[in-house]
């Protein structure tokens, strides 16, 4: 049994709440907010707190706190030479108070307030300063049925930078779909299954053996009449560092 | 009993002919290409011909060939006054010969040689000139089991360039995931879950309540931190521009 005690109480550490919970492998102790408010509906359930003073003893502290907040809540835990874990992408591991046994357990997949999220698709990077710490919080990312990976600050970093062009840029290329089918009366929930379509399809190949379609093939007529159907010139310009980018992926 | 002709054998045709023999209410009579090497794996099941006097006849010819062929091929056809279609997003009704009841057919998905394509999933996009005609390819459709919508031809030139946007793009932006990731030897195969997943959210949602991330959240510090770790300035143009394009539309 591994004992958890989560702070913060956001998106990730309501689904990883729900998530330990639900495992019989893991008991969580206590969740801190620094307001209760977020956490009335769960009192029942688990002990909830605002004081930090008043943290309970468990095997890992799970950070689940903004960016910015790490460091300073980190350096506010009363804590000595416990395992204290943060959950982001992009903050070094080393921002984390060195008082403690420092890691990151960084889920990597979008989390929103109300969609249901199996943990089986979120896979969680792991780093440790030091390597006996790995085995428990891979134990703890197991319990919850997620693939479980070593990754160092570097790779991290990477990741997270890639999951941004994967997932906001992407979801931002849906916007200007449905903003371009809106402005002729056609319907974006027709584009709904190339979008999922587009997604499964390089589930097992690459992207690159993936790839179809007017700039691929340097079909200049079709992208003439695509860049003459734009009204914005924002739109134009992803169309052009987009279609020059593929160009030269596949040596056009 | 739908009877149709399919000219040409590429994806779209191929993926046609396999949707129309699993359907009780639709007969190929016949299949044409140019080069009968194609389709030789189907010369037991369906009458194949490369000449195209030598047509059969049937309710519906369906010019499944390339963009530029469109044009020469529907004139070539020695039919008078029989419903023609093609399945192109991008061409104009009116390149076919005006001697065919002429229409379009055009799946919105995107195809490839190898994955198997449930038609429940590919919105057909139809088009007819002559209105009776469009009751007989809506038929058609529904006889593979696909989504129909009547889309006019303003609709239909959004909708292929919107599903550039939304499949070639989006794709491109995988492929910069893939880079970005495996150059710190860190595992591509990591992002699929979150690439799903975002491909999912929209399905339920519109992409703009979907949109999260740094710069929705107009998050300089992780911004720039992106900017420094991108190496090509090909993929730093890329992340500028889409970064701006959601802080617009944002209002950030």
């Amino acid at each position: 049994m591994i004992s958890v005690i989560i702070i913060g109480a956001g998106n990730v550490a309501t689904h990883l709440y729900k998530a330990f919970t639900k495992s019989e492998n893991v008991s969580v102790n206590q969740w801190y907010n620094r307001s209760l408010k977020s956490l009335q509906t769960f009192k029942n359930e688990v002990d909830i707190t605002d004081d930090l003073n008043n943290l309970k003893d468990a095997d890992i502290y799970i950070l689940a706190v903004s960016d910015d907040a790490v460091a300073s809540v980190s350096s506010q835990l009363p804590l000595e030479n416990k395992i204290v874990v943060h959950t982001s992408g992009s903050v070094n591991v080393h921002d984390l108070d060195k008082k403690h046994k420092r890691g990151v357990f960084y889920p990597l997949q979008t989390f929103s307030k109300t969609a249901q999220l199996d943990f089986a698709n979120v896979p969680i990077c792991i780093e440790t300063l030091d390597k006996p710490d790995y085995h428990i919080l891979k134990e703890l990312a197991i319990s919850i049925g997620s693939p479980v990976k070593k990754v160092n600050s570097d790779q991290r970093k990477v990741l997270h930078l890639a999951a941004v062009f994967v997932n906001n840029f992407t979801n931002q290329l849906y916007r200007i779909g449905h903003e371009i089918t809106e402005s002729e009366g056609a319907e974006f929930d027709l584009l709904k299954p190339l979008i999922l379509e587009t997604a499964k399809k390089v589930q097992d190949l690459s992207p690159y053996m993936a790839q179809t379609g007017p700039a691929k093939r340097n079909d200049k007529k079709t992208i003439n009449k695509h860049l003459k159907l734009l009204q914005s010139e924002e739109h134009k310009a992803i169309y052009n560092v987009l279609t020059e980018s593929i160009k030269k992926t596949h040596g056009r």
